[in-house]
């Protein structure tokens, strides 16, 4: 197994610093005084393809040699990191193939198409999606870029923790939403290093709890198939992100469904930035446990933005 | 008619910094593709609660006198001028009474009475809202602040092209939506003091179109009750707006409801950030008038992000 350093990450940030934005961090006295905490909001969101993935899959893409690069690359994905590594692909001028479940929002399939992907679709499964994936590899010979067990897309997500340490100096607490781990690796990768003191939270959905489950069984469980509105965090662990989290990760929450419609709308309405469900899971967890974040400094990653606008979750209530 | 100089908008700036953020200014490579422009988007839908008006409303309660202080404030408001005073307001700790229509979007009314505002109705036409305010201040003797009929109210306003003249140079164009006429005068009175290549344009909803009448016609034309899904845009004209209006302004475009909605969700899609449908008005304009901005520096207000997120105007279509 490739473990990524903090020299990957350094390197990273240089190689990707022209294609991503340095997002700002966003604050809410309003949202402060309802926690007790001081919360800061590094807004991925409005990150290039609108999720923190972009720094992953640039970091990826602008990493392979002349002639892998013309060979292209291809993944499978959800949503965003789809979107990122068409977005880095784009970018750099070579083929990229993405394998998307036939249900995943109208936007991201057609951002991905926007940015010049082409995309395979699968069922909304783990078994359907790796199935197609390896007849995608079979005939394009592609250099499969991970979503998250990849170590140079756990190099690129570090860079996120990183600027957050560079603008705000050491936390007392990092809380990040998790599904496969690509970015509760990166806060660990680099947070270990730079900020040893920051003690790293994940949040899940209930309705997805694998990554808890695994946590407190000390092996990786996988789900195929659960239902979320936070649809960016069904996916399992794998053995690279599994290395990271069993090591470094202080605890995992969950939320249930409603919790993080309420934190998401939450966040909307007061903070005035679009978000996607996945990203409100920090909130719904600090939200629960109050007295663990009070009178802290604490980092929340909001890790996308992708959603879909005619389907808001509380157009139904 | 007491009109205020570029002086009274150093001053306000001084006096409201505490109290108001310098808000960011962010851009969209998507959208400056489409419009072929370069558009900067100075985003007070992330100001104090949730519009511009934080800033005129500021000024004029932080610059009373303690014996009128005590007696309190008073206003009448489509919404966020209402919010803003009762902001500021409760920032100084006096009293504030404004009256609203009964049909203001329910977070508005619940975010005043949240600022310790107390709410008095009226009927949703300019005539109803004038008759009970009438009553109000009779009864209280309070300090009536008007929404943007008031020297102190626009030279708050004046603060917000302030800082993008800091932050970006002298722009080629500004665009900022027009209801009363209070950022466009706030805007008038600073650029053409500090800027005055800067052409201002204002952009208003065809549904409520009296300012772009009277800009016309050379005189205030005022409608009762217009009906527009920009709900921060229905009210007229005034001596003190028109004043700088008919000085100052380069032209006024309207854009159809269909347009403003399209524009809005395009924002909140593309730039992930919440804004009220008025502040759409002038990307509707920029959309449909291409030709006059490619290629230049065009400032675009973003002047609130106070919107009912139950009832978003796509959600019907």
């Amino acid at each position: 197994m490739d473990i990524p350093t903090y020299a990957d990450v350094e390197a990273a940030h240089a190689r990707i610093a022209l294609h991503i934005h340095r997002t700002p961090i966003l604050t809410s006295s309003f949202i402060n005084d309802l926690t007790g905490a001081e919360l800061f909001f590094k807004c991925e969101n409005f990150q290039k393809a609108g999720a923190f993935k972009a720094r992953g899959a640039s970091n990826a893409v602008f990493g392979l040699d002349e002639k892998m690069a013309k060979v292209g690359v291809a993944t499978h994905s959800s949503g965003n990191h789809a979107l990122s590594l068409s977005y880095a692909a784009g970018k750099r001028g070579i083929p990229v193939t993405v394998v998307m479940p036939r249900t995943a929002p109208e936007p991201k399939k057609a951002a991905v198409r926007g940015y010049g992907g082409h995309i395979v679709e699968c069922e909304p499964s783990t078994s359907s999606r790796e199935a197609v994936f390896a007849e995608v590899v079979a005939e394009t010979g592609a250099e499969f870029v991970h979503p998250y067990n990849d170590p140079r897309v756990i190099a690129g997500q570090g860079t996120c923790s990183k600027e957050m340490v560079e603008d705000l100096g050491e936390l007392d607490a990092v809380v990040a939403p998790i599904g496969g781990g690509g970015m509760v690796s990166g806060c660990c990768l680099t947070l270990s290093t730079i900020a040893p003191k920051t003690k790293i939270y994940a949040a899940e959905p209930k309705n997805a709890d694998d990554a808890y489950r695994s946590f407190k069984a000390g092996r990786i469980i996988a789900d195929d198939a659960p239902q979320t509105v936070a649809d960016g965090l069904k996916v399992p662990l794998k053995e690279l992100t599994w290395h990271f989290v069993s090591k470094h990760v202080e605890d995992i929450f969950t939320a249930t469904e409603e919790e993080i419609v309420a934190a998401m709308r939450l966040i909307w309405e007061r903070m005035k930035i679009v978000m996607e469900p996945s990203s409100a899971v920090p909130l719904a967890a600090i939200l629960k446990n109050k007295e663990l974040f009070a009178g802290k400094r604490v980092g929340v990653i909001v890790t996308g933005g992708n959603v879909d606008l005619g389907k808001l979750p509380w157009a139904q209530s």
